[in-house]
């Protein structure tokens, strides 16, 4: 599946590096150390016109000198060299190139002309190219090393690690070499001007000793397909992602409240959630749910046990737990009769099981066996500060055996920095996610029961979310562009969701006071009164909105208090008169919005609607289109959502009818990129069984950007 | 004003530990150890009925043999002993004691016994204890250590640490000696059964070397004085606090919305920020704060440079930097100008300052020079994953002089946990702030951001706080407590409110339809009816409350609706008839309440009100009375609290009468222990100038529990 040049990028026969130096200081210098240091058993070839020998072995004076085999280029030339380089790679039959040197587009116009002409180039000859501007791979297993990261190189390990940063590769590598664990793959993908963290997505999760894919992300070119890969990807192997360069939200020009509460940061939230993706919120933290996520099976549940030989930090472990929604198991007598038989009278055998200070590495193990078998726990933490009469390491081999045997989760923290650290490496060595402090150990047990749960109930039905376009829709859209674009009419609006079977109360346009009347009277009071206006987005803030009107009498007035409040607030704003609806049943009123990410496309909000929502924020964002599941949960992670099943004397509403609406809805939005914006504000859901109808809509067009 | 005995504590002229061992694995040879390899330069004594000599000094066989000069005895007797012990001791003129033995209530009721009668002992010989079952104290600059940790001793610092844990303490100096930081400090309370955390805040404030102080909390005995004292403590030095045993709020039966919200995390959050305390998610995080606080001056304001030899690591900084409030600053033309012409052309003059991965150590120096001397830049972060061309503690060495001479924050990111391991050793040694990853860095900035913030609108006006209670009131309260207390009528609750000059509508009972219809007529319409019923708290909830009856007809059909409805969904509720009041002008609704901590008092609650408070959490706490800067922050807390200055076509309302009604319901809470849970639901804020009325509120009282 997977394309083979990548089994020339990362198992090549043989590899070349272009441009090696003898100076210690220098890129191609790294480069050359590095491939030889990692033990790779493919041939080894280095480029320099100067030729001589580097490291005990010859030196090509250029690329059609170097003999067979030859996969691989690792290019440290100048950037003005490196096109005609790639040229002599791909004559030479290479079709994988790393292009590490710098002097592209990071340092201006003149770099990026050379960078457009070599991602040019390498798309005609058929080269891949990693970078430039990249400091390589490794992997640790085949093993080979094209970086020139400061030495020692990674050990090897289970995580495979994509990076938009060099430097972060080189911090998380020197992190991973203090703490003990490894990579199993690691890719710098410099400018990315060939292939993306995308493109390498596959290629790492493909890797047999790759258990979890960690990704430091700047930015993703191609949002949709990136949130497709990554979703394929992640059902086979777990991804977590440090995403960086937040943007805060709600920084536009605020055209809706959807506007005003999206941005770059929701557009993430949705396409991580949606592909499966845990963000974290730092390096360390990433890091310390991969370790567990590499090496622990996944829990069966949310409930915990905690093992310690003090209290203090079982407390610690047990508030954490708790802050990431998991539970103390409740143990069964039979497991507390068990620990009661071989524990001090002192300790304490309900959960956490506080064994006492002089807890000796045997009663550790001892301990965690019995919490391993009782069927109520799902996983367990096992705390040790430095203990009083054993060694940290001493108490880490009793725990190994036993650890690695079970069947369920068991995260160690040796806890401390300098009397632990032999015992930590050891655990690392023995593949035992150990950590310093007991809350870390928390983070990273609620990271693999998110995984857990995520693989419970991820769709396998990917076809169903296929396009429904309407044609009715489609010929509104184009009369709205061909006149230019921008909101449409609230007639265009309603039919375009009616073609999605969204329900609108019917709207009928008055354009006088006595024809208002005359129209409530036929329609059948009570009646709801809005300004017409093609200027105005939101009527009620220009007191363009009455409700509850009763009488003809009513309705005359009302019209020419709407009409002339519009003209006060928006004085250049076209009032073309007003438009009339029946006023409907009382419901819970919520909102439903999309605006259109430059990197993820369409992405719905719902939430708690009416004027406060921007400032109660209680809203939810996800990528159109919304399979069921991520409606629902949607509705579950607000507020808004929660109480359409009613609370207190709030009686429940229609809330099948608003999933309904939001699915319809993100359908509509995804089908027509040429929505740019659209919200239903409210969306009354009508009492349970008598559905829900959108009381007021926006809809804004404009030709897509791309 | 500290008690001369802390001396005895700290730095005693002679010191015993009663109960020594030959066996290293005792708690009695431990502490002898300790005492010796502190280095400690008073007079040491061991007693043990055995005699002989421990550590080549001899052994004395009871306490009374014990030579001059002894201050300070530490116990590692058995349990049973240490009453005895201590009798002995204060015959022998001592008056500080440590029990560092176990047994007491933490193993059951027999210990507890022993630890009642110990604690009883004590206040009558006025012998002060510390402990039992705790590890006992160091101080690093006398030096003394009557712990019983693991070797080696945490190294001198300016970090106080006060614990509730000893195994915390083992696990902390751990991880302080692996990162080469230190304490001034430490103490370990054990059970309190004499001397407390709070106790112990003033001694260690006084320790001139101490620059911060770090508590870990499971729970403190008298919230209010704890309040009180760490309120002044933390005026001269910053207190940090991890503060563990969380109980999820919302737990208890919910009789209003306050208590249903309340709980002893509010409490908790409520008194630290009275207190002035720093309260972090973590023990890493606490420490990561710690000495930054301890080490850096504060900076003038939120701006803040970034200083990298890369990209990505810049990011991180910034993004977390933003997250936590604080900003990049704009560097002037002069800096950029001045680091242009120190730095490659490829280098990024605009902060992030990006000086690429060559950098050298003088680089690092010069380039962080010109950013101090920047006025608009208020503090510095500055990062090096292992630089390929120098060694980490080059880097160090080059940027500690340059730190040390600032008067502005420079925090620095060694980023990685193996090359980088000696560099981060001279920087702390150095007391220059040192951090494994950025994210920690701009956490640990924030830190210090809020303590400068903090110490600039810290009231100086102590004395304003005192009881206003009111005679009226009181009445009021002794009737209903004389009648067994419980929830007030709604004319005591208009009284008691009223007393407080809290603004309640004209309220008057009916008993029939026909006399609400009269009374409605004399009120003046429109009017609201509510149900009568003593034992109906949450009123609409039972369809016991109808808004904006506007005829005698409307009033009479309301009657019998609401009295039937109250009767229908609570069956063996008094119905007492119905109460009218006047219906007033629109306005925004919110809520004030209050509900008792059985550790801090009354806790006052703030947010959005009516039905839906519950679901949306908009709301905050704070602990009663109330200073006026706290209440203005407990509205700008919240949507509620900021909203009541207007928000798009919602006017502004009274928000001056919302501070004041919400400070006169915290001065009456605190004014009447008696209180049990109150509630203003909704009081609704005028327009400017017209005021804030209690729409409905009730009031509970009972018996306070001490």
């Amino acid at each position: 599946m997977t394309d083979p040049v990548f089994d020339a990028f990362f198992s090549p026969r043989g590899v070349v590096v272009v441009g090696v130096s003898q100076d210690p200081a220098k890129l191609g210098y790294g480069l050359a150390r590095n491939l030889v240091a990692s033990g790779y058993p493919g041939a080894i070839h280095f480029v320099n016109p100067r030729g001589g020998t580097l490291l005990g072995r010859p030196v090509q004076p250029n690329i059609p000198s170097v003999p067979d085999p030859v996969e691989l280029a690792v290019l440290a030339t100048p950037a003005a060299a490196t096109v005609d380089a790639l040229r002599a790679c791909h004559a030479r039959g290479i079709r994988a190139v790393i292009v590490a040197s710098g002097g592209f587009k990071e340092v201006g116009a003149e770099g990026a002309a050379i960078e457009a002409e070599l991602a040019k180039v390498a798309a005609e000859l058929g080269v891949r190219v990693i970078g430039p501007n990249c400091i390589g791979l490794l992997d640790t297993h085949v093993p080979i090393d094209t970086t020139f990261l400061q030495p020692p190189a990674p050990r090897p390990g289970e995580i495979a690690f994509v990076s938009h940063s060099g430097a972060v590769c080189g911090a998380v590598v020197d992190y991973a070499n203090g703490r003990g664990f490894g990579f199993s793959r690691m890719v710098s993908v410099g400018n990315q001007a060939d292939l993306t963290e995308t493109d390498l997505l596959g290629p790492a999760a493909d890797d047999p000793h790759t258990k979890v894919i960690a990704l430091y992300l700047e930015s993703v070119g191609a949002g949709p397909r990136f949130v497709d890969v990554a979703g394929r990807v992640s059902r086979r192997v777990p991804v977590l992602a440090l995403k960086v360069g937040r943007s805060p939200a709600g920084q536009r020009a605020a055209a809706s409240h959807t506007g005003a509460l999206a941005g770059a940061e929701s557009a993430w939230d949705a396409a991580f959630r949606r592909a499966g993706i845990q963000r974290a919120d730092g390096l360390e933290e990433m890091f310390d749910w991969a370790r567990a996520l590499a090496w622990c099976p996944l829990p069966a549940g949310r409930a915990m046990a905690v093992l310690t030989n003090a209290g203090g930090p079982g407390v610690i472990a047990t508030d954490s737990l708790e802050e990431h929604g998991l539970a103390l198991a409740a143990l069964t007598d039979a497991t507390q009769r068990a620990l009661r038989a071989i524990l001090p009278a002192a300790a304490s055998v309900a959960n956490p099981v506080d064994m006492l200070a002089a807890a000796s590495p045997q009663l550790y193990a001892e301990a965690l066996g019995l919490l391993l078998v009782d069927a109520g726990v799902h996983g367990v933490i096992v705390l040790s500060p430095p203990p009083p009469l054993y060694t940290p390491e001493a108490i880490a081999e009793a725990l190994i055996p036993v650890a690695k045997a079970a069947t369920k989760p068991v995260l160690v923290g040796l806890l401390g920095a300098y009397l632990v650290n032999k015992g930590a490496a050891l655990l690392a060595e023995a593949r035992v996610p150990d950590y310093r402090f007991p809350e870390q150990a928390a983070s990273a047990l609620a990271a693999l029961v998110r995984r857990g749960e995520w693989l419970a109930q991820v769709p396998q039905e990917e076809g169903t979310m296929g396009k429904t376009r309407s044609e009715a829709a489609w010929e509104t859209i184009e009369q709205a562009l061909a006149a230019g674009g921008g909101w449409l009419s609230p007639e265009a609006t309603t039919s375009l969701l009616e073609a999605y079977g969204i329900r609108m109360p019917r709207l009928q346009a008055a354009g006088s006071a006595a024809q208002a009347a005359e129209l409530a009277r036929m329609m059948g009071f009570p009646v709801v009164m809005k300004v017409a206006s093609p200027d105005i987005t939101h009527k009620s803030d220009v007191g363009g909105v009455v409700l509850d009107l009763r009488t003809t009498d009513a309705v005359a007035a009302a019209f020419e208090k709407v009409t002339g409040a519009a003209k006060a607030a928006r004085p250049g704003a076209r009032i073309l008169g007003v438009h009339l609806q029946p006023m409907l049943p009382k419901g819970q009123e919520v909102i439903a919005g999309a605006v259109r990410d430059p990197q993820f496309g369409a992405q719905v909000m719902f939430g708690s609607g009416g004027v406060e929502v921007e400032g109660l924020k209680d809203v939810a964002f996800g990528l159109a289109p919304l399979p069921r599941a991520e409606a629902e949960e949607m509705l579950e992670r607000t507020w808004a959502g929660k109480k359409l099943r009613g609370f207190r004397d709030l009686v429940p509403a229609d809330r099948e009818a608003v999933v309904q609406t939001l699915l319809a809805f993100s359908r509509l939005v995804a089908d027509f990129p040429e929505i740019a914006e659209a919200e239903i504000n409210p969306l009354r859901a009508l009492a349970e069984g008598q559905g829900a109808v959108a009381l007021d809509a926006r809809i804004r067009v404009a030709k897509p950007a791309g």
